[in-house]
C-alpha cells in the first residue's frame, strides 16, 4: 500500500487500510476492498484478489501522478468468513459500525476469547467502535472478488457486473423416528429416520431445479445413532435456500418445510425445525452499478448481470454507503478448495475495468 | 452357579463357566449359555436373560438332587458385542476353538492392546487356545435369549423356537462427487454425493420391502465436507443385508450395488463399493430343534419357528457343535436401548420350556 503511494494502517479488529489522498479540498471518499482471510484448505483468490487489484489500480493512478476529485482508500478486511469464532464479516461490520460488541466473548475452538485475540495481534477489543467509518462523505464501496460459481466461465465472459447479494435462509431439520435393530426389524415395522430424510434431500433437489435463479442444499446431515446394523432413529440436517428474490426464497422455503412434514406425517415419524438465519436480498446500488458495466463495455466486453449466491463483505457495507461488485471469472466454479483458478488475462481484464470505472467516476458531477 | 450346585471357574478370555455334573460315569455335557457383555446405552436382557435362565434351570434340577444323564455346563459368554476391540464373539470363539490369536494386538480406543485388557482381570492371553472346549463328549449348545425383534409380540406368542440365524452382507459404498459453494452453484451443474445417496438409501428401503424376509439398512451415513453451505462431494454410507436364506441375500446384494452403480452413473458421480463381511445363514440343528419345539408345545404353547435376524454366540458354537435357540418375546421389538423389556411371565415360560427340554434330552437314548 505504501509502495502505491498510501498512507497504511491497521485498524482495532484487524483491518488494513490504505488512503490515496484525492485532489485538495475534496471531503469524499471511495471505499475498494475485499478481505484477506480464507477458510481453511482454501484457494488463493476469493479475497485477496480483490485487495490487490485495488492496490494495483492505485498504483497505477500514483505511478502517473494523478489525484482524482476523490479519496480511494482501499481496505483489506479482516476475518470475513468468520471460521474462527462462527460469525462472519468482523472486520466489515466494525467498519460499517455493526460490529456486535457482545461478539467479543466468542471463544475459538481452542478458548481464546476474540477480545484476547485482538489484544494478541495489538489491536484494543475496548475501542473497535472507534474503528466505524468516520472519514466524511462516501461515494460507495466497490469490491472486485471471484465468482465462485461457473456463470461467467459458462459465459464465456472475463468479468461479470454483480446486480444483488442473494438473500438466503437457513433451517435445521431433524426427524425422528425410531431406532432398531437392522437384522431383526422387518421392513414394515420401521420407522427409519434415514429413509424419510432422504426422500427429502430428493425434494430439495427436485423443486428447486423447478425455479431459475433458485438453489438449495443439504450440505450438512448426520445420523443418529449411526451403527451399520441399527435402522437409523434421528436425523439432523441443514437446509440452505437462497434466491435473488426474496419472496422467490420465502416461497420456496415454505414450500420445502411443507413438504418435510409431509413426508414425515406420511411415514409417522417426527419433525422438528429450526430457523437458523434469514437474510434478504441485499441490492447492489443501481446507478454505482450502471457505471460499471459502462466500464466494462468501455473496455471491450459484454457487460451481463449477475445475482452472488456467496455473502460478501459488501453486504455489510451496504448499511453504510453504495456498494458495487465485479465478479471474475474462477475455473469451473471451483472455490473454497486449493485448487480454486484464476487467469492472470483476467486479472488484467478487472484491473483494466477498475481503472476505466475510477476515470468515470472522477468525471461524475 | 455355585449356589445352584455348580463348580464355577473363569477362562483366559472372561468366560464365567458352571458346570453341574450328570449321573456317574456319562461322558456327555450340554453346553447352555449366552452373554454377559452388553453395547453402550443397552438394555438388560440382550444375553444376561439367557446365563440368567440357564442358571435357573440348573437351580432347578440341583434343587430336586437330580442328576442327568449329561453334565450341564453353563457358560456366560465374555464380549459377544465386540465394540471395545471392534470384533465380536470373543468369548465363544475361544470355547469352539476359533479365536483369533491376531486379535490379541487389537486396541481400544484408549490405546490399549486387548492382551494387555486380558491381563488385567487375570486372564493369559497366552492360554487362550487352552480355553477351547476339551471335556468329552458335546450334546450341544443351547442357548435362551431376547427376541430383538416384534414377531413373537405381533404372533401373541412368549417364546418362539429359531430356525437359523440369517447371513448377513455388509458394505460400504461411498459416493464421490464435487463439493461446490451452495449459493454460486446452479442446480444443474451440482454432482451433489448426497442426493444420489439418498437415492440409493430410499432404494435400499424400497427393494427390501419386497422380498419376504429380507432386511437391508443404510445404518451409517457421513457426508463430506459436510458444511450448510457447501453442496456435499462425499458420502459414505454402510448397507447391511440379510435373509434366512443365502442365496436370496447374494442377489439382493447385488441388486443393490448394481442400483448404486445405475444411480451413481446417471448422475455423473464415482461409486466406490467395499465388502466388509459376508455370512452365510447358520441353520439350528433339525433334531435339537425339534425336540426343542416339543418342549414348548408340551409345556401348552403354539410352537411357531423363526429365523434370528441378529447375531448370536450359537453362530460361533455351531463350528464346534448342534445348536439350538429359544427366543423370548420382547416388548415392541425393541433392543440395544434402555427401554428394552421383557415380561416376567414370559421368563418363567422360558425357564419351564427349559426344564421340559432338559426332561426330554435326559429321556434320549
Amino acid at each position: 500500500m505504501r509502495e502505491a503511494g498510501m498512507s497504511a494502517s491497521r485498524d482495532n479488529i484487524g483491518n488494513l487500510r490504505g488512503r490515496y489522498e484525492g485532489e485538495p479540498g475534496t471531503s469524499r471518499t471511495l471505499l475498494i476492498g475485499s478481505h484477506l482471510d480464507s477458510v481453511r484448505d482454501a484457494g488463493k483468490y476469493d479475497g485477496p484478489l480483490g485487495v490487490l487489484v485495488a492496490i494495483a489500480a492505485v498504483q497505477a493512478i500514483h505511478d502517473r501522478a494523478v489525484r482524482l476529485p476523490f479519496a480511494i482508500e482501499v481496505v483489506g478486511f479482516a476475518d470475513e468468513e468468520g471460521l474462527r469464532f462462527g460469525t462472519p464479516y468482523l472486520g466489515s461490520k466494525a467498519l460499517a459500525g455493526a460490529f456486535d460488541q457482545a461478539d467479543r466473548a466468542r471463544i475459538d475452538s481452542g478458548g481464546m476469547t476474540m477480545a484476547d485475540a485482538i489484544r494478541a495481534f495489538g489491536g484494543d477489543p475496548q475501542r473497535i467502535a472507534e474503528d466505524r467509518w468516520n472519514g466524511g462523505d462516501l461515494l460507495g464501496y466497490f469490491e472486485v472478488h471471484i465468482e465462485q460459481g461457473p456463470v461467467l466461465e459458462g459465459r464465456g465472459l472475463p468479468v461479470g457486473v454483480v446486480s444483488a447479494i442473494a438473500g438466503q435462509s437457513r433451517f435445521e431439520l431433524t426427524f425422528t423416528g425410531e431406532a432398531a435393530h437392522a437384522g431383526t426389524t422387518p421392513m414394515d415395522r420401521r420407522k427409519d429416520a434415514l429413509v424419510a430424510a432422504s426422500v427429502f434431500v430428493q425434494a430439495v433437489d427436485g423443486h428447486a431445479a423447478e425455479l431459475e435463479g433458485l438453489v438449495a442444499t443439504v450440505g450438512q446431515l448426520t445420523v443418529q445413532p449411526g451403527a451399520a446394523n441399527v435402522v437409523p432413529g434421528e436425523v439432523t440436517l441443514s437446509l440452505d435456500v437462497r434466491h435473488s428474490n426474496d419472496a422467490d426464497r420465502l416461497h420456496a422455503s415454505q414450500l420445502l418445510l411443507d413438504v418435510a412434514e409431509k413426508i414425515a406425517d406420511h411415514r409417522g415419524i417426527a419433525l422438528t425445525t429450526r430457523r437458523i438465519s434469514e437474510n434478504s436480498t441485499v441490492p447492489c446500488s443501481p446507478p454505482f452499478t450502471s457505471i460499471l458495466a459502462h466500464a466494462v463495455e468501455d473496455r471491450g466486453h459484454t457487460a451481463i448481470e449477475l445475482a452472488s449466491g456467496a455473502g460478501h463483505d459488501a453486504v455489510v457495507m451496504a448499511g453504510l454507503t453504495e456498494i458495487a461488485m465485479l465478479f471474475v471469472r474462477c475455473k469451473g466454479g471451483i472455490s473454497h478448495n486449493p485448487a480454486e483458478s484464476v487467469a492472470e488475462a483476467d486479472v488484467a481484464v478487472a484491473l483494466d475495468v477498475l481503472g476505466r470505472f475510477l476515470e468515470l467516476m472522477a468525471a461524475e458531477p
